[in-house]
Formats: structure tokens, sequence, C-alpha cells
């Protein structure tokens, strides 16, 4: 099934409506040392995906008020605070298009920036009126599923033993839990019986796994500009990914080999080897089947959800698969 | 009035309750990359001040349930995050008698148990039952509060022109907000009055300014042991404090020539040197008076507290005018 222009355009709309409330969200103008790189990561290239989920499913549950938007908001600035100070733990340069805070300013500015931002983030789920206990108590156990996430994968480094299994438990919760949480709220929200909310949950780890396994690909796969972020940083920290820990698997010889004699070439040339290898050795069709079956996965998550309310999350999903980047 | 001495053992009873809760709390094991740094954090000999506080403020309101711990746990989370992340933006070597988190380990560890211990205060705060959309905002709004104090403290470092009133603001923001949130929440809890809530978090603004202003005087005139962290810091990287401010504003001729000839001394001199100039020129007395004002200030709020709730904060008050360390 490939995507509907009707489909993509609306998508196309609710991001360019969150980037207008983020370029222009009331920040005051000083302190400038906290404001200044705050406005600047909110006005970076994002694709918003998170906060347009969350309204995609808010409209399936017939949910579309303030609570909502302050969700949306709100996990786009969780989303963001995570990405601030995970570019400072990976010492990444470049982040949606621009550069990152620690490598424009530096590790002080963007250790703040990122605290506040996630400060924000929780001012908003306080605003929210409907089921606001849970929905709180919801958002922060994510909020520290992402957290371990990034232990886990900062505990990875290097590790050439992880196994596959490893992996996505890694991140499910550096990636699953928060989409997970964009399709739980509306749910919340609209008071769905904890079985649906729970479904949707796992849905949204399924499709997060997908989605991160697609991002592993696509870092190799994809040029630099459309990924918005530089290249290569992954490889050089020697991250595991689903295509790294796939070849040790399936290749373990040829790409022990292959680890060996790539060490000393230009990271551009890295890539293209990599590349090669991959494809060679059907690594990245694994990979990419990998990440379909997390995608059918959560497709059957929504057998128990209502099924007027499925259509929107079985469009999304069809969006994820096609995504180019 | 000095300090009764029952008092003094009723504040290290709770002080000790609260250490025996930071050092048994069920975090998991794993990741060892996040919980280890945040148990060696917890285990740190902190003066558990704001806990303490908003126990004895309970205590007076006649609040003593699981709420109440909750908070008061959350607000030491919430600071012993803030003193994480700050020691990374200032460079310190020690905290609460041991290295700090970035010393020990690295940056990246450092943020991420900064940002996990932050969550999990968020948590603590989210299992509140009584009044707990408003307390879960105020405690948020505090959070930005103290991110804006840190984010004027540095962007103040070095400079040589600021007054004592943007230093005043600038503590109130980093330490008096958080202090009033102790006072503000057993009120809330508790369901005082709004008018009552506004002069009880006044109250903490104005002793947690004159508990500032105490310990830029400790910084000086204490031993590194007692103070618990690494002296001098501050001095290098020129932090201004009501000390150095006051010395600008009552001597400015000494204090530049002062500062222009202490460059070249090592640390234990600079401070001998410093001590002595600050008593010499009446800043030390100047900076003690500004305190015990700012404590004066805090006792004047009282008289809009109901009468019956009001003896446990001046006794608070009267145990911090006489603290030594």
């Amino acid at each position: 099934m490939t995507i509907d222009k009707n489909y993509l355009s609306n998508i196309k709309k609710i991001q360019k409506d969150i980037d207008k409330i983020l370029i222009s969200y009331p920040f005051p103008d000083r302190p400038k040392y906290l404001y200044d790189p705050i406005k600047y990561v909110l006005n970076g290239k994002g694709k918003r995906l998170r906060p347009v989920l969350l309204i995609l499913t808010g409209n399936a549950f017939g949910v579309e008020d303030i609570d909502l938007k302050n969700a949306a908001l709100a996990v786009e600035l969780l989303h963001n605070f995570t990405l601030v100070h995970d570019d400072i733990m990976d010492n990444d340069q470049m982040r949606h298009g621009q550069l990152t805070v620690q490598k424009k300013w530096d590790t002080s500015t963007s250790i703040l920036a990122g605290d506040a931002i996630f400060v924000e983030a929780q001012r908003l789920i306080g605003k929210i009126n409907t089921n606001s206990q849970i929905i709180f108590k919801r958002f922060n156990d994510v909020a520290l599923d992402v957290c371990i996430g990034q232990a886990y994968d900062k505990e990875n480094e290097g590790n050439e033993e992880i196994t596959l299994d490893e992996y996505l438990h890694m991140i499910q919760n550096k990636t699953g839990a928060l989409i997970g949480l964009c399709v739980e709220i509306p749910a919340l929200l609209s008071s769905q019986d904890s079985k649906v909310c729970e479904q949707l949950r796992e849905f949204g780890y399924n499709i997060g796994k997908a989605f991160q396994i697609q991002d592993d690909i696509l870092e190799i796969f994809n040029d630099a500009k459309s990924m918005g972020k530089s290249l290569g940083s992954d490889i050089l920290l020697k991250k595991q990914t689903a295509l790294t820990i796939t070849a040790r698997k399936i290749v373990p010889k040829e790409w022990s080999e292959f680890c060996y004699n790539i060490e000393n070439y230009t990271i551009e040339k890295m890539i293209n080897m990599l590349r090669s290898f991959f494809d060679q050795h059907n690594i990245y069709s694994e990979a990419q089947s990998l990440s379909d079956k997390y995608l059918q996965d959560g497709l059957d998550n929504l057998s128990f959800v209502p099924e007027s309310n499925r259509e929107e999350l079985k469009l999304f999903t069809n969006y994820l698969k096609n995504r180019e980047y």
C-alpha cells in the first residue's frame, strides 16, 4: 500500500502547525543563557513524528481539545530534551539540519537548555485536566524508560557481544516507550478501558522498534542531508545497531574481518563499504524484514482496539513503512 | 536565641530518617550505567535541609501522611538533580563529602544520572493525592525557577558589573524558590487559603536568600570539610557572591587592587587573603547583616500565617540563623 496524497498533506499540515506553535512559543527573552538555545532547538527541522501521531490518534478517538494540544507539545519537548542531552553524550555535531547546542554553544548551556525543555514539557502535562494524574504518571514512567534506554545504549557502546534481543529491549525503552505514550495518551484522554490503553502502548512499542530499526538503516543508506544529523558518529562510537548486530549474527567471520579492515578509511569511504557489505550479505534486507515484522506486530495489537478507531493507526503504520527519511 | 537541644535532636532524627529512605530507595540494579551513580549521589552526606523543612512545616500544619513523605523526597531529589548538573557546569570536584559524579565517572554518566533523579522526583510528586494538580504545577514552576537562577548564575560568571539586586534576584530563583516550595507544599496539602500559601512562599524566598548568603560566607570562612565541597571553585570561576559584590560596592578601589594582586597565589593563600580583606573592610559583617535582614523579613511574612502554625517556622529560622555549616 502506497501513501495516499491526501494523507501525506494532512500529516504535513499537522507538522506545520506544530512547527508554528514551537517557533512562536511564548518563552521570555531573559535569561538569554537559557532561552536562546531553547528557541534555537525548537526552530530545528524536526519531523514532529510524535506529536503528529498523538494528534492523529486523538482525532481517531474523538479528542480534539486543548488537552490534546498540550500533550502533543509535551511529547515533542520531552523528545527534544532527550536529543539535546544525547547529543552531548554522543558528541554529535549536527541535529535537525543545524549544529547541536553543545557545538553552537557549549556543554553547560546544552545541559541547562535540555533541563528547562524537560521542565516545560512537565508544565504542559500539568495543564491537562482530563485523567490528569494517570497521564502525569505515565508521562514520567516513560521519561524514565527513555533514560533507561539511553543508559543501556551507552553501556553497550563497543560491546560486541550484545544480542539482538538485548538491542531490541534497549530500543523499546529508548524509542518505543515514547511512541507508545503518543497513542496511549489520547486513549487515556478519552477514558478508554485499560485493555485498550495497554494494547495501544504495545502498538507504540512495536512501531517504535520498527522506526528505530529503520533509523539504523537510514543512517547508513541515506545521505546526511535527509537525516539532518551527521553520518558516522554511530560507527565512530562503535554503537551497536540492527545492521551491525545482524551482520555479526549471520556472517560473523566476514563481519569480523570487515571491521578489522575498515578502521583506517575516511567516514565517507567507510559508509560506502558498509553499504556494499550490508547489501551483499543480505543484512539490509534482514533488517528491513525485522522492521516490517514489528510494523505487523503493531497492526496485530490493533485488533484489541475498537474498530472505529483503528483506521487512523493503520494509515500511520503504512506511512512509517514507506518513509524514506 | 540559641538552638534548643531537643530541637536539634529532632532535626537530626528527621535527617537520619531521610538518609535512611534515600539509602534504601528501591532502585533496580540495572542498567548499572544509570543506577550506580544515582545510588552514589543519594549516599552523599547532604544536609537534607529541604525535606527537613518540608516535614517540620507539615507537622505545623497537621499534615503527616504519605503525601508529605513523597513531597519531602521529591524536593530532595529535585535538589540533587540540580547539584549533579551544576557540578558539571562548574567543573566541581567534591560534593557532599565525596567526588562529584562527573569526576568519579564522566560527563555523560552525570547528565543521565541527573535526568533520571529529576524524573524520579516527578514520579514521587505524581503520587500525591491531595490537591495534586496545583502541587504538580508549583513543583514544575519552581523547577523552572531553579533553571532560570542557574542560567543567570552562569551568565554572570565574571560579570563584575552585577548589582546586589541582580544577585538577589538570581539567588531567589536558584535557592529561594525551592525553599519556598518546601513550606508551600504542606500548606497546599492542608488546603490553606491562597494568601497563606503566598506568604509562606515569600517566607521561603526570604530565608532561602539568607541561606544562600550564609553559604557564600561559609564558602570562604569555613573549611572544606564542613562544607563538603571543594573550596575555591567559585573564586576560580569568578563567581559573584554576596561578599564580592559587597566589596565592590563599599570599597571599590581597594577591592579592585586586591583582585589584581591575588591572581598568582595558591587557592589556600587566596582564601586566607580574602578572609582578612573581608574582615578588615567589614564586608563579612555587612553580608552577615544582609542575611539576618532576610531572616527577619521571613519572620515578618509569618504574621499572615495562622498563629498556631507559626512556632515551628520561627524555630527553623532560628536554626538557620545559628548554623555553622
